[in-house]
């Protein structure tokens, strides 16, 4: 394993002391691995906390800034955070308006966030939390009770944000992200495995002329191994699987999301196939983006996320976004 | 090898499809494999081209935007443009002020933009080049006479673009862009190499244990083949090479960009050191960015480059900027 760190065990710690020196509008508190937006809580204004195991950058930390996330918790590689973490967390972006959790469905990070919430409920910090759940390729898997939480986690974060900026209660912000994740569907495909530093070697194997359909963001199996196709082949199937989920129709906002090791030309040339596909659908990608959002360490593959808009969600998804991995808007 | 392509002959026009698709900001023409701002030139104002081997997305064509390029032509993989896609580009952003050129020495491109200019001035529109050099690594090498020219180019592209946003000279925007990169200075170092679609085979071998130092962006040799060693150690050699040709003080801009392959989670940790470096040595980022910028395809590694601040050059890098592949400023 060849990787750039200087030892398994500070992976996060190090990376975090990084993530520090690079952004001055981030305040990481390292000894609690929370990173939060160096401003502090603003008053009245509804906080948004997300987190889970590390390896996915810039998911979670990269997101925090004006217009989405207030904290981010990071785990250990591929590992939930922890309670501790999150009540930190939550109580440190509390303007009086309340704590939204925006929680993948993995069993830990579901099972953490919950015990935190009813903690910081006893001590006087209303929490709501919106579970993310839109992969549609696989019901249960290593990880997960039900669909797995992946690329529409931003698509809450950054429309769920941008609302609570307008100092929206706690209640709509939180019905406004379920609205999002509602509307969001996602599948992955690998083309090869990752490599959590700690183990030392791929998570899984895949030959030269495979592929692993239905990917987690974990490196999880996926729904079938299949023969490696071209791009126009492997794309059709990540988009029959959505849109045999939830027909795909009208306006749409469209993820195409490298896994980590996958060069940016090849995810531009997966998004010419998902926006070929949509035509024939006649559905229209009216907000798209390409690039490595949501990620699993070094593996090589991409996923495709949609979720239909409404003229409400177009406004939100709009709105000025300053954060590390997520800029725009004036 | 497996890529998400449709074949190794369309992968340049089927990523600018997927360019097409994805950006409505950017008009792309397919047949001259051009990408141009969607707005067209603006008269008065200087028009800015560079262009180079496709594999190294964002470079240049997500660049292509208010703030930086007007007008970006991608080779073939790793494949100097041909002159008549620069004098196309040239011909298409001259409002009036002329255009700048910019161009990383690489023998084919210098030669190329070289053909391109002469050509564009004989029909009356000046053109001045600013050769972008700033790999410190190695003087000559596999495909260039004198230093490589690599992440520096995003610092030209960028300061460049603003100061011709102004409505600045011709002759200013590239005394400009010719200052940052002699403030600029770069080493890159991949842990391993990248495959060329139409090679099919990786660029050149490294054991489990190896790692290549001085590494150009075409997988092209590097200074030597070294153990590999923590993040720590191998930061230590690229800052060491940097701040031998250019003693490193004051205020910096400072890029860790990653090869393509590299996780984010490992370039913040590099960034770590790099930080922890400067510090050592009395200087410090006061602006920074860590990402996969200039990249060679799936290569994983980064590379460091730095650049020394003045007042001028910190307000046209913070000037607004609204490209694919960078976008600030109100």
């Amino acid at each position: 394993m060849k990787k750039l760190i200087n030892s398994v065990d500070s992976v996060v710690t190090d990376a975090l002391t990084g993530i520090a020196a690079a952004h001055p509008s981030l305040r990481v508190d390292l000894d609690n691995k929370i990173i939060f937006r160096a401003s502090g809580p603003r008053p009245g204004k509804v906080g948004l906390v997300s987190g889970g195991g590390s390896g996915h950058e810039p998911l979670h930390g990269g997101f925090v800034g004006y217009g989405m996330l207030d904290a981010a918790c990071p785990g250990e590689v591929f590992t939930s955070p922890v309670p501790d973490q999150m009540i930190e967390a939550t109580k440190g972006v509390h303007g009086g308006a309340g704590v939204l959790h925006i929680v993948k469905n993995y069993t830990g990070d579901v099972f953490n966030f919950e015990m935190a919430a009813e903690l910081c409920g006893d001590e006087g910090v209303e929490v709501v939390s919106v579970l993310v759940n839109d992969d549609v390729a696989v019901q249960d898997s290593l990880y997960t009770a039900g669909r797995r939480g992946t690329g529409a986690t931003l698509f809450v974060e950054k429309i769920a944000g941008a609302l609570a900026e307008t100092g929206a209660s706690l209640a709509d912000v939180a019905r406004t992200g379920r609205e999002v994740n509602e509307r969001s569907r996602s599948f992955g495909v690998a083309l090869t495995p990752c490599t959590v530093p700690a183990a030392g070697k791929p998570t899984f194997e895949l030959t030269e002329s495979e592929i692993e359909l239905g990917i987690g963001i974990h490196g999880e199996p996926g729904r079938t191994r299949a023969a490696h196709a071209e791009a126009r082949e492997i794309v059709r199937v990540a988009m029959d699987a959505i849109n045999d989920d939830l027909p795909l129709s009208g306006d749409l906002l469209v993820l195409v999301n490298g896994m980590g090791g996958t060069p940016l030309m090849e995810l531009y040339i997966a998004y010419a196939e998902v926006a070929a596909y949509l035509k024939e659908k006649g559905a229209t990608a009216v907000r798209s983006l390409v690039g490595n959002y949501v990620t699993s360490l070094d593996m090589q593959g991409f996923s495709v996320t949609t979720c239909s808009l409404t003229e409400e969600l177009t406004r939100l998804w709009d709105a000025r976004v300053e954060t590390p991995g997520l800029r725009w808007g004036r």
